[in-house]
């Protein structure tokens, strides 16, 4: 079972993660990104695709030509984990 | 320039994409698929992503886990044109 950050840990954490907003109705994290088209917008997917995979922790995102938006955020925990900080980190070490 | 359907197109057009639901609002098309997992979800987004760049027509789409909603509609004509009709029919032969 994964638990939801304690507030001591979304006070140490999320500040390590600035280009990511929260999210409070949904207890998550978003980021926006814009690439020059869908080809770049579609392969960086497809590398965030393969991370969440790997990691077992899917985002909910959407696409539109060269713009992807994603919200993480943990169904498990109820709110916003661990798990989204790590995605989010592995997410960022892309661009 | 592409042109917007006439109601008469429509009218011939939409009943042979009985999938698809008539988004009144953005004057598109959508329509929602579930899969086994996120791997045979992406792996259908991938396709669909491939099938799009080709025709140079890209859909709104989003994903949660083993579910992928997509909405076709046509910018440069302001809603449903005959690009849509053409790529949720290409869309339907994958599935």
């Amino acid at each position: 079972m994964i638990a939801k950050l304690t507030p001591a840990e979304r006070s140490e954490l999320l500040p390590t993660l600035p280009e990511w907003a929260v999210d409070e109705g949904r207890d998550g994290i978003t980021r926006k990104f814009a690439f020059a088209d869908f080809v770049e917008a579609f392969g960086f997917m497809t590398r965030v695709a393969l991370l969440a995979e790997k990691a077992d922790h899917h985002p909910e995102w959407s696409n539109l030509y060269n713009r992807v938006e994603i919200l993480l955020t943990t169904h498990d925990a109820g709110g916003l984990s661990r798990r989204d900080v790590d995605l989010a980190r592995a997410i960022d070490a892309l661009i």
